[in-house]
C-alpha cells in the first residue's frame, strides 16, 4: 500500500496539521460572514474535511475517514476555539496562516493522490483526485458561505494550479514506481514553493481569449 | 439492530410525519423565492430528504432511503400541491409549522444517531451524522435557494443546538445501553421543547469574542 | 442489462456528445462569469458529469462513470479550450448549442433512467434519477457560479418537465418490457422535441395558486 510511505504517527501528525491550517481559513470566514460560533464551527469542519470526504465518497471508502477518526474531527473544533478567541490576533498573521495553507495545499494534494490510485483508480483520476481533495473543502466553504467560490475567481492568485502540478508529479512517481516516503516530499513541496510564489507575484490564469482587453475595464464577475 | 425501537409502523408513520413538515418549509420558501411549482417541489423533496440522504451517503447504505420508500418520495409532493394552492393560509398558520418543523428536528437528530450507530459509527460520529440528518436538508435548501443558510447566520433563533442536545443524549443512552422505545423520547422531546423555547425567547448562539460589540452597528453577513 | 441497448460505440458516441454540449454550456456561464480557464474548467466538468456522478453515488456504482473513463473526462476540457479561444463565435450560436443541450438531455434522462433500473431502483426511482442525471450538472453548475439554479426559476422556459416526461416514458416501456435500441429513442426524441417547442414558445410552470397576479408586478425572486 502507497499509503504506508510514512510511519502512521508521522503520516496522521501532518494530516492534522494540514487539517488545522485549513480549519482556521473557514472558521475566519466565519468571523467575517458574521455567523455565531456555530456556523464558524461547520465552516471550519467543512473546509478542513470536504475535500477528502469528497474524494473517499466516490471511491467508495465510506464511512469516510473524517467520519472514522476522532483527530480529524475534533481538530477543527479546536481551531474554532481558537479563531472563537483570538481572531484578531489571527488575522493579523494572516500572512503566516497563508504560508500554512499552502503547505496544507501541497500535503493534501499528494495525499489524495495517493489514496485515490491505492483504491484502484487510474493514474489521471488519481491526479485529479488529489487535486479535489486539497481544494475541494474551499469549494465547499464558499458555497455554505453563500461567496463565489475564490478558486473560480479571476482575480485570485493561483491556488488549483499548484495543486494540479503537485497531483500531476506524485502521479508521474506512482507511474515509474518511484515514490517513497522520501520521493513524495518532492511534489508536496514543489506545490508549497508554488503557491507561495504565486502570492507573492500575484500570478493568475488567464482569462478566455477575446475577453482580456475588455474585462480589464469593466469586469462583471468581480 | 436499535433501529427496531417501535413497531415499523410507528417508525415509519412518524418519519413522514418529520418529512412532511419538513417540506412545508422547502415548499414556502420556493414561494417567497418565486420559484415555479417544479422548483417548489425540488426544494420540499431537498428538505425533508436531503440530510437523510446525506447521512446514508457517509454510512454506504445506498441505495438510500429516500430511494426506496415510495412514501418518503411522495410526501414532499403532497406538501408541494397543499402549498401551492393554500399558501396564504399555510403562512398564516407559520408559527403552527415551526412547532412541528421542531417536532421533526427532534425525531430526525434521534432516528438519525441511531441509523449511524447501527451502521458501525462510533457514538461521536453517530451523534454527528445525527445532527446532519435533522439539519441537512434545511442547509441545502437554502443553498439550492441562493440564500445564506439560516444554519448558520447568527441572528437567527437556535435551531442546531436542539439538535445537537437531542442527538448527544441519544448517543449517551446507547453507550449505557438504555436506548428503548421509552427512553428514546427523552432526547427526541428535549430537543423539540429546547428549540420551542429558544424560538419563544429568541436564543442566540455567540458570535466570535472581540466581534461583538462592533457588530451590533454594522453586521455584514445579514 | 438494459444498458446493452446500443453496440457500446454507439452508446459511448452518443455519451460523448450530451457530455460535450453541457460542457459547453458550463464553460460559457465561466466566460460570463469572468472566471479564469481554470474556472470555466470545473463548471464544465461540473455540468457534463455533475448529474451522471449523483446517480452513480446514489445507486452505489463507485467508483463513478466520471471517474473511470478518459473520455468522459477529456471532453469537457475540450469543449473549454473551444469556448477559450472562440467563444464570441460560440455565442453567436447559442441557438444551435441550445439545440444541442436539449438533445442532450434526451438522451440522458433515458440513459439515467435505464442505469439506474439496472442497478435494482423500483420504476419511481429510476425516473428520477434519470430525471437528476440530466438536469443534476445544470443545478451544480448554477450552484458553484453563484446564481439561482435556473431550473428553479419561474422566468426561463421549461426545463425539468421535458426530461421528467422522457424519464417518465422510458420507465413505462421498461414497465412493459418493450425498451429496446428502437423504442428507446421515442422518450429521448419527445424530451428533445417538448424541450425545443419550450424554447420556441416560452412555456412556462406555474407558480403558486394566489401569487401569479402579484407577482407578475414584483417578482422578488428575479
Amino acid at each position: 500500500m502507497l499509503t504506508d510511505l510514512f510511519s502512521p504517527t508521522v503520516q496522521h501528525s501532518l494530516d492534522l496539521a494540514g487539517i488545522f491550517v485549513f480549519a482556521i481559513s473557514g472558521a475566519l470566514l466565519g468571523v467575517r460572514k458574521n455567523f455565531d460560533v456555530f456556523g464558524m464551527a461547520v465552516l471550519a469542519e467543512v473546509t478542513a474535511l470536504g475535500g477528502g470526504l469528497f474524494r473517499d465518497l466516490i471511491i467508495g471508502a465510506v464511512p469516510p475517514a473524517a467520519f472514522t477518526d476522532l483527530g480529524y474531527f475534533l481538530t477543527p473544533l479546536l481551531a474554532t476555539v481558537i479563531v472563537f478567541f483570538l481572531h484578531p490576533e489571527v488575522e493579523r498573521i494572516t500572512k503566516a496562516v497563508n504560508v500554512f495553507d499552502a503547505a496544507g495545499l501541497g500535503l493534501f494534494c499528494v495525499a489524495g493522490t495517493v489514496k485515490a490510485y491505492d483504491h484502484g483508480l487510474g493514474l489521471t483520476f488519481a491526479a485529479t483526485l488529489g487535486l479535489a481533495t486539497a481544494v475541494g473543502g474551499g469549494v465547499l466553504r464558499d458555497v455554505l458561505a453563500h461567496e463565489v467560490p475564490s478558486l473560480l475567481r479571476w482575480d485570485r492568485d493561483l491556488y488549483a494550479v499548484p495543486a494540479m502540478v503537485g497531483s500531476t508529479m506524485a502521479a508521474l512517481l506512482i507511474r515509474y514506481g518511484e515514490l517513497n516516503a522520501q520521493t513524495s516530499m518532492v511534489p508536496a513541496l514543489t506545490a508549497f514553493a508554488l503557491r507561495l510564489m504565486a502570492m507573492r507575484y500575484h500570478w493568475r490564469a488567464p482569462r478566455a481569449w477575446h475577453r482580456r482587453s475588455a474585462a480589464t475595464e469593466g469586469p462583471d464577475g468581480t
